[in-house]
């Protein structure tokens, strides 16, 4: 089953040294959610082949342009393509207001309804569930509002071990093994363990995105032990005060965050345009966290079950 | 002197076969004009090589986002590329609120001021004007409000034919000559006639821009004579009707109006997103004007004096 995260932009501000700004498509089974959409982003997604009305799900994590401003693009292409069904987007509230002074601008009427969620106003950070995965938001901490998104697969199935499968072995005894119990004979008496027959769930896959945020120990709880972390890293420590006072990250806090969250993997990106060369921030983030990688456009991550 | 017209996209409705939405750069002499601003114009600019802070004018013809939709990043990267000086923006008055919105909800307070200039509430057709030129809008036929644009040289001034100058000539006379005067001496005897020292002035340059229109003859008297027109040619003559009904226009409609309109040569453009090879639609426009060319991104036309 896949669970791959693709990198459609990773740069911070503006586009600079063939990199465009924040976009990233995670797939999960046949589930498409598109996170962040800086401008251009549907171009991106067709160089990337994803189908742009395969995404299901848009999350913004907050209102800097850098964010959203290929959204519009993207919605006017979807309905161009004839798009018939529902969109939800997770969004800061003012965003549908934007969208639609557009839309009403150039007297479009969508093909397809947007069903908006306000994670500006919500209480409770539970955003999405399906037959697969969770989707909850947690607070960044930056210059306005802005939220990170933990995608979460569901536990799995205990899976039957086939090749120790006895023959005959009936559909109401598979049933049982499937729910974790042992199998009786009439009597009572126990004719086989579960664990001799069944191997144990796959494991539950996650992600967690911080778009863009400060250093900042609080998020560590929430985003404990995560498959993939994909953390901000605007700037090398060397500018440690500028990240600080504009609300963004070091390449060395990206990695510190990582290591006490114990996550397993770090990808860095929302590159600042000072930086043609990004290796620099690699090392930085390495120094701290080994397993750390540079978010690239165009490239994408499995995480394995 | 430089009159370029560089084009940055020139695709209809969405991105397509690595062409991208209407933008253009007309460079007249020192002076940029940003023509429509579509999705990714910022980045279109820097691969052409324009500075975004030269541009000092934006003139956007309706609020379709295949217009505009790049605006509001351009804007955001002119202030973090540190403008100052203001920007004069023409475009229908919907325009300053979607951009006020963004701007507002990103809490950004540019750095420049950005004088508007409402097309749509005008009631007479001059735009602007400066050392060389006048701007000048007209009406489209579209379906919501839409303006082509008019650019011209003003008249030149004569030449001075250097070659056939007198020694010792005075610089009273020179001026008496600038000015098309014959020159006389005391008795009032003529010495000189002005055309035996003088070149006639350059050909003043004109360039006509109609982005989204279906096919209208009331341009003609507007558009008469200019060097360069640049029409819209959404689709093949096979689709004229659908044309009609959306409002755009065929290769062989744009032909007809830069051959009624005794142009000197024809642009197409705003091809739809159905077209992946151009040859027919350029094909169609010249077998009515033979002048006729394709916009290509990243590709100018000179207009010579």
């Amino acid at each position: 089953m896949t669970f791959r995260l693709k990198i459609l932009g990773s740069n911070s501000a503006a586009p600079a040294f063939n990199r465009n700004q924040t976009a990233q498509v995670l797939q999960v089974n046949s589930s498409y959610f598109l996170i962040d959409c800086g401008e251009g982003t549907q171009l991106r997604m067709s160089k990337a082949r994803v189908k742009i009305n395969k995404i299901s799900h848009i999350f913004i994590s907050h209102l800097h342009g850098d964010h959203y401003f290929g959204l519009i693009g993207l919605i006017s292409t979807m309905h161009l393509f004839g798009r018939k069904h529902d969109l939800d987007i997770f969004c800061p509230s003012p965003l549908e207001e934007i969208i639609n002074l557009q839309l009403k601008h150039s007297e479009t009427i969508l093909n397809f309804k947007i069903n908006y969620t306000f994670i500006d106003q919500m209480e409770d950070d539970f955003l999405l569930e399906n037959r697969y995965l969770t989707v909850e938001k947690f607070p960044l901490n930056h210059r306005i509002y802005c939220s990170g998104f933990l995608f979460r697969e569901k536990p799995k199935p205990i899976r039957i071990n086939k090749s120790k499968l006895p023959e005959n072995f009936s559909v109401a005894n598979l049933g049982k093994l499937k729910k974790g119990e042992d199998i009786f004979d009439e009597e009572e008496k126990l004719i086989y363990k579960n664990a001799d027959l069944t191997l144990p769930p796959r494991h539950s896959r996650s992600y967690a995105y911080c778009s863009d945020t400060k250093y900042d120990e609080n998020i560590i709880p929430v985003i404990k032990g995560v498959d993939l972390l994909y953390h901000e890293a605007t700037f090398t420590k060397d500018m440690e005060k500028r990240a600080d006072n504009t609300y963004h990250s070091t390449a060395e806090q990206a990695g510190m965050i990582a290591k006490k969250a114990e996550t397993k993997k770090l990808l860095i990106g929302h590159y600042s345009v000072r930086y043609r060369e990004l290796q620099p921030l690699l090392e930085e983030a390495r120094s701290v966290f080994p397993e750390s990688y540079l978010a690239i456009e165009g490239n994408f991550v499995d995480v394995s079950e």
